[in-house]
Order: structure tokens, then C-alpha cells, then sequence
């Protein structure tokens, strides 16, 4: 299944259209690129319909939100769901503020989304309204363990089923969920917390994988997230050899991607179907 | 002091809020998250009351500042005041425009700042009201040396006493004083000048030690100017020996901020009290 | 030529002002430095015109514009034409929405540029009112090759006529021109296009380059554009030897530009006149 979605990004690489946080915007431009998509930011109202139109796939990040790129947010999604593009919703930070959980609800009523991808305290605000992230990182009593790791992957399913999208669940162990089937996939390295923007690239990139595989956007973006952590674990390993800090292990991440092939995405995937 | 100044911030570590530039916030971000922190950024005015209050600090950097982010600035602010929590402020490029003179001085006004750090000539035009900011770097003619030491300490100090905060001028030799004791710190290097940033980051770590000690506010100024400064000097060393230029200088201050010890940083400091 | 204008800014650094997306515009930041000059980022349209007053030189690049910036844009730019201060224009996307191509033509309209930098589809745009831009980067079917360098080269110079600016369009091969004289420039190498930010870096470093020889403008922009590309010349070669990816590549291109001499710039410079 890898090496077939990562064919398709081969071999038609898809343009990207981003409305996303100023903070890690660049991030998410390079890993596009380096992943061998190609990204474009835009945001405001009067041009996110041409732009979207132009585009492959389309992902919104809520984070550093304002009336005025929310309005975008919206149309470039309802332009996107004409024309049948995969859009993604990365809803950083919903439970922290009002203006981020309504604006996730209004998200979800205007728009209709082909895969939510969040922390566990964001996709828990998602699916009951409200929520106790921490700042932008999950609340510790909401993590993912072995514990709950079946409960939550009941929750997963039952919220694609509610809101008609792929449900990703990132964190120490990773859930995508479609309504009827899960995968579980334990790559990645603790130190990904430690740089800003890993959530925020993995969007951009689960954006750029369902660009190319339209039709099978649950295996995509199970990809992504394989391809994410599996860089983020080589990435690990370079660090260690050349003592470097939380910086270079940024730069790693980006460069894996760059140099990662089928192969070796295939071969790192942790992955199991539930 | 120091090192119980940062034992305080890995035990209890800050979520810190900032609304800055988008120039270098990718990099205030990242060395938050370095130094044990853990970073928000928001701006609109609907929503930083509710990030400020969940929030340990806040920093507020007027770099590419407009009237939409100035009132979050303001709202942010007072929130913080009201439940006591440290407010940092960078007044960017203060002198350069009236709009960024005018900003700083309504900020003054509105909102209760606990330290206040720039250049010297960003300093002179919050004492005066006016100033020769050299776009948002300081004016050749205000530097700092041995000859007018002294005066500027007691400046900062005055200056302390008018404002109620604490006074942080950093530069070649930086001064960092309230209105009855002063800091002079030495650590750093001129290559810092030469990479975007390094003023903002250093006031997002001065946001976190004093989000983390808050009682102690004037020796976690100087901490983070110590601790910014030794990881200059260290990344210069690391630079020398692989033959790098000022991106790769860049990343290795991050680094040297994720790899630094309470008693790295320590033996490091080269600070002396007037 | 080539000594005389690195000469020229090493003596008389430029203050440079930009108005600039917000993807790549901590990298402008930083290769003005890296390059020996400084920047200024700020786009309210309530500071602009003093800001671009004590600068020497101004860039607008429209990535990521909106209805605010485009104000600061205009306003910017006409403060600078007061001054008789060089203004670049980075017509970024010119071509894929309404919005951009609009917007280009406002500025060409209120705005007198003196250079105009884009790729072949962007800089098409320009002088034909619409365009293929495919989202940020060229239409493949406008590339510039052996089989149309002269026709392309006439259509720069006639554009200048037309323009009264200087045209640069950046590809594989890269062309600048005023209305008599061309200069063709065969450095760069093909990875830059996987990285994000090379264009709005290039243009950035026009700025910076035209704001020390403002006499001299079609000159400086070429001694740009040879810089940016012996710099990606040589941070290929050290990224072979570290076996790095995209992201090593970005830091060691900004590396190079802070290491670049006037002697490895000229002696590396692949520029003929036509």
C-alpha cells in the first residue's frame, strides 16, 4: 500500500494550497517541497477560490487565526469541495479558546473535510464540543497508551462516522481511523515535540499525499504520518552521531524527507491494521 | 541564582504566550521549546484574554506591528497584569516610526510591563519619548562601552524606577536593572548581529524564566541574558571548528539552548553586579 | 563590474526595506545580513512611508498579499520614488489568481519600479495582463532554453522599454535587461527550486544590492543574481560532501552568502552581455 501512494506522489506531484499559522508556515513550505509536492500560501478572500481551484489538495491550520483568514479558510474549503480536492483540517489548539473551538465548528459545518489530524486533546474537543488542551499541546491526562489504546480507537471510528472524515490522532502512538477500519502506527522519536511544527508539517504532507491519491485518502494519509515519523526517527539517529541540538534535529527531519524513498518508508513503517 | 533560577523553569515549565513579528517567530518558537518551554502564539483580539490566562508569561515584540495586532497586544496584556503574570516587552524599531514610538508609549500606558528589553536606542526613546533608532537596529552613536558605563547603568535605573519595570539594555555589554540594583553581563558575540532574531528570541526566554519565577523577575532577566549570550559564544566555537556561516550559526545557538545546563550555563555567566 | 558593486555595499551597507510574504521572510531577513546589509520588515500602511524614508532601497514581493499589505505596498513605493530610492517588484504568482495579476498592475500603475523580477511566467504575466503561472513557480511550456533565449531576450528588453524597468527573469537560465543591453547568467543549480524562499531571497538581495549603487542598478541586479546562484553552486558541493538533504542545503546557501567574497563571487560569475 506505501509504495503505491508514494507512486502516485512520484509521479504526480500535487500543488498544495495552505491557509496556515504564521509560526510554521516555512516548515510546512519546505517539507512540501522536500516530499516533492509543491506548496502555495494563500489566504485572503479574494483570491483562496482561484487558488484552491488550481490546486490539488488543500489543508487548514487554525493556529494564529483572525476573522480575516477565517473567511478565507471557508471559502477556499467550500471551492475545494466543488471541485471533489481532498481538504484536511489541522484544528491546533481547539479547547484552548473559544475563537478556536467555534471556529472549528464552524469549520466542520461549512466545510466538509476529507481527514481531521490532531493531538488527542484537539480531536477529543472536535468530537465533544469543548476540551482541556494545553496551550497547543494535549493534556497529559488525555494521552494515547496501551490503557486505552482500543477505546480510543473506537472513539476514532466513531467520530469519522460522525463527521464523514478520516480521523488522525497523532501522539506517542498514532490512530487513522476511517469508520470502519483503524491503523496504528508507532514511528517517530519523543524529541519531535521539541521543535515546533511537526503537527503542523504532517498536515501540510498528509495534504500533499491525498492530493495524489484522491481515492484513497485513508491509506494516504496513514502514509504521511509513516513518512513523518520514520524521518523523524532517521533523523534521530543523525542527530546522536553528530551531538547536535533541537535545531539540527529540524533540519534532519526536512532533509530525511528529501532522501526518503519507497523503500525505505516501507521497510521503517510501524504499522498494524485494527 | 542562576542555577536556581532555571532549576524553577525545568521543574515548573512555563507555557509562555507572545505575540510577536512574523519575521523571527519561527525562531522565538523553536527556542522556547529549546530552553524547557513551551510556546503560544495568538493575536487576535477575540481570543489572546483566554491564551493569556491559561498562559504562565507573555512577551509582546512590536516588530511589524498593525492596528489588528496592537489591540491584542493591549487586551493580552491587561489580562495578564490582572492574574499577575510576568509581561515582557521588545519595543522594536521604537524611534524608527511614530507608529512604533506612539505603540510604545500606549502600551506603557495601558498594560503593566514587568521587564522591558531593547537596544539602547529603543531604550532612549522609551526614557525620552523619541529617539535615532537605526531602523530596528541601535544607533552607532548610543552604544554601550567602558566610557559611559556608569551612565547608562544609572539610566537603566532611573528608568526602572519611572517605569516599574525592569530594564533590560542588551548590546555589546548588556545592562539589566531595576531601580536599586544593577547587572552587568558579558557574555555574547558581535556574530550575533549578524543573524535575524537574536534580540526576539532572547526576549521570549526572558518571558519564560520569569513565567517561571515570577517572585525573582530581575535575576531571571539576567539568566536568560546569561543563557542567550553562552549559547552564542559556545555556537561561535562550534562554528569556527566547522568552517560555518551565519545560517549555520543560527541553528547552532538553538542547539547549544536545548544542550545548556544550569551548571554549563553557570560557569559560563560572565556577570557582575553594580 | 562585479568587484565594484559587492564593493559598494560592503562600504555603504543598505538599510532595506520589505514588504514580503509570509512563508520565506525570515530568510530575506537573514541573507540581507548574511550579504552584508540589513533589513526592515514593516507593512502598515501607518509606518511605511517613514520607514521606506530612511532606507535605501525597497522590495515588494506579493506572495501572500492582502488587501492591508497591498496599501503599505503603494504607499511604501511611492515614498521611495520620492526619494529617489530603488524599488523591486517580486510578482509572485502574477498569473495564478485575479487578485495577484490585479495587484501587479496596480503597483506598475502607482508604483515606478526599478527592477522587476519573476520567472518567465510571472514576468509574462506582466507584459501580457495575464498568464499560466502554475501557483508560485513557472508554466514548464514558458521555460527559457537554447531554442528561445534570443526571443526571450528581446521581449525582457522590450518589456524594459515598456516598463521603464529593469527586467530580470530567473530560471536555468537567467536573463537581465534594460532596453539596450542584456546580460544572460548561467549560475544556480537545479536543487534550488526544492527549497522555498530562493526567488524572494534573490530579490530581496537586488534590493540590498541596487540600494548601494543606485546609478548602477541593471549592474547590481546581475551581481545579484550571479551571487545567489554561485551560492547555490557552491552549497551543492558541500551538501554532496555531507550527504545532506533540502534543508542542509537552505542553511549552507545562506552560509555561502555570508562567506562570499567580491574575488570567489567574480571568479565564479557565468555572465556574458548580449
Amino acid at each position: 500500500m506505501i509504495k503505491e501512494i508514494v507512486k502516485n506522489l512520484k509521479e504526480n506531484p500535487p500543488l498544495v494550497h495552505g491557509i496556515t499559522n504564521y509560526v510554521t508556515v516555512n516548515d510546512c513550505a519546505n517539507i512540501l517541497l522536500a516530499a516533492g509536492a509543491a506548496p502555495i500560501m494563500a489566504d485572503d478572500s479574494r483570491e483562496v477560490e482561484e487558488i484552491a481551484s488550481i490546486c490539488n489538495s488543500l489543508y487548514i491550520n487554525i493556529g494564529t487565526l483572525n476573522a480575516r483568514t477565517i473567511e478565507g479558510m471557508i471559502l477556499a474549503g467550500k471551492t475545494s469541495n466543488s471541485k471533489e480536492h481532498p481538504v484536511v483540517l489541522d484544528p491546533v489548539g481547539a479547547g484552548a479558546s473559544s475563537l478556536r473551538t467555534t471556529t472549528t465548528f464552524e469549520l466542520l459545518d461549512q466545510v466538509k473535510f476529507s481527514v481531521i489530524r490532531g493531538n488527542i486533546s484537539e480531536i477529543k474537543t472536535v468530537a465533544q464540543g469543548q476540551g482541556t488542551t494545553k496551550g497547543v499541546d494535549a493534556d497529559e491526562n488525555d494521552a494515547i497508551s496501551g490503557d486505552n489504546l482500543e477505546e480510543t480507537i473506537e472513539f476514532a471510528k466513531k467520530l469519522s462516522e460522525k463527521t464523514d472524515a478520516i480521523i488522525g490522532i497523532t501522539g506517542a502512538i498514532d490512530i487513522v481511523a476511517d469508520h470502519k477500519k483503524a491503523y496504528i502506527i508507532r514511528n517517530g522519536h519523543p524529541l519531535m515535540s521539541k521543535i515546533t511544527g511537526t503537527g503542523c508539517m504532517l498536515t501540510a504532507l498528509i495534504a500533499a499525499y491525498c492530493g495524489s491519491n484522491v481515492r484513497h485518502t485513508l491509506d494516504a494519509t496513514a502514509t504521511a504520518i509513516c513518512a513523518m515519523g520514520v524521518c523523524g526517527e532517521r533523523a534521530y539517529e543523525k542527530l546522536l552521531k553528530n551531538n547536535g541540538g533541537t535545531s539540527s534535529y529540524r533540519m534532519y527531519i526536512i532533509d530525511e524527507m528529501s532522501q526518503l524513498t519507497a523503500e525505505r518508508l516501507e521497510s521503517g513503517a510501524k504499522i498494524e491494521i485494527r
